[in-house]
């Protein structure tokens, strides 16, 4: 790969840590801009010009071409690496755990961890104090379903570390931070330890 | 494709469309197995033991393999196909856009839709009740996003129908079920226009 790679990224993100962590697996040089997304960085005019029109990160640059969504910028990086699969319902089924993670696991998990670690209990409106119970059941359940997985499984997809086993694991190993107790999930801790063990893991700052 | 496709569904599912759409427009033999989910048929012991244990809906059934998240299923029926299309940064793009759809466009207008059209406003409960606003803004800023790029663009990718514009054109199609104004978009429509002239097109039930 000799395109370069840039990484507009909010270090305190599991969804940009999720990147580099892909690319570190993978020994891919990366360059990182960082934005402060809490004093409004990624809402510049010149950010929402050039980089992403939504504000959002990260966003994976490609040389000129700008790549929103985190789980759409790994699978850009380990495309023919070993981080998928060759089987193709194996391929397929990596994305079936990157789509669950982004919709059954993120909005609950992340948002929870970020309302409560980086907003602040005392801070949250009341809209948002209202979505608490839903988010921690929702949240739960999604936890439940990896722990149903893993515990007779090693990795989420066949026999080795793929990127279902990445794009999972940023907001799951800072689940407590949103107050989900890991110790209820043994076999998710278990494969928490196993990622943390993979040569040229890299851990969140 | 020598494999036996079955699609678990219900037809007023968009999720579950998606995946019809995809095998048409692709010509592949499909059959499917119907169930209410309104009624609880996918919360039967029997779904649940054989079919996928959360209960939910579609699961693509590749001979004894069984897959969920329509995304992926769609993903698994188009590799090697012209929905997907040849260059590494354009497969990542239909991607982006398949994750957008399933974290930002279906989560405010397929709910909305389910809220309004199928439960029905006289019952919601309060917590529904309380956020429908978020979701009616989510869902227009959403769909601003697709006019923006389709303002410029044929279609979300490329030069061509890909993936991109099948994950979104279901619940996008039936957007006004939901109470979201299509007559505001003109460049979405007329790119639903676009996809309903595809040969071997099959309309949602």
């Amino acid at each position: 790969m000799a395109r370069k790679l840039i990484l507009h990224e909010d270090a305190r993100s599991g969804n940009c840590y999720k990147i580099r962590l892909t690319a570190a697996l993978l020994r891919l040089p990366l360059e990182v801009r960082s934005y402060d997304i809490i004093a409004g960085e990624t809402r510049t005019r010149e950010f929402l010009e050039t980089v992403n029109a939504t504000g959002c990160i990260p966003v994976l640059q490609i040389d000129e071409q700008f790549l929103p969504e985190s789980n759409a910028a790994c699978w850009y990086l380990a495309e023919g690496t070993d981080l998928l699969p060759e089987g193709r319902f194996d391929r397929a089924d990596c994305l079936r755990w990157m789509f669950f993670e982004q919709y059954n696991h993120e909005p609950n998990i992340a948002t929870l961890r970020f309302w409560l670690r980086f907003i602040g209990t005392a801070n949250l409106s009341e809209e948002q104090r209202r979505m608490v119970a839903g988010k921690r059941a929702a949240g739960l359940a999604a936890l439940q379903l990896m722990e149903d997985h893993l515990r007779v499984n090693d990795w989420l997809v066949g026999e080795a570390v793929t990127l279902a086993d990445i794009a999972l694991y940023p907001y799951t190993h800072k689940a407590e931070a949103g107050g989900f107790p890991l110790e209820d999930f043994p076999a998710v801790c278990e494969w928490i330890g196993r990622i943390e063990k993979l040569p040229a893991y890299v851990p969140m700052a």
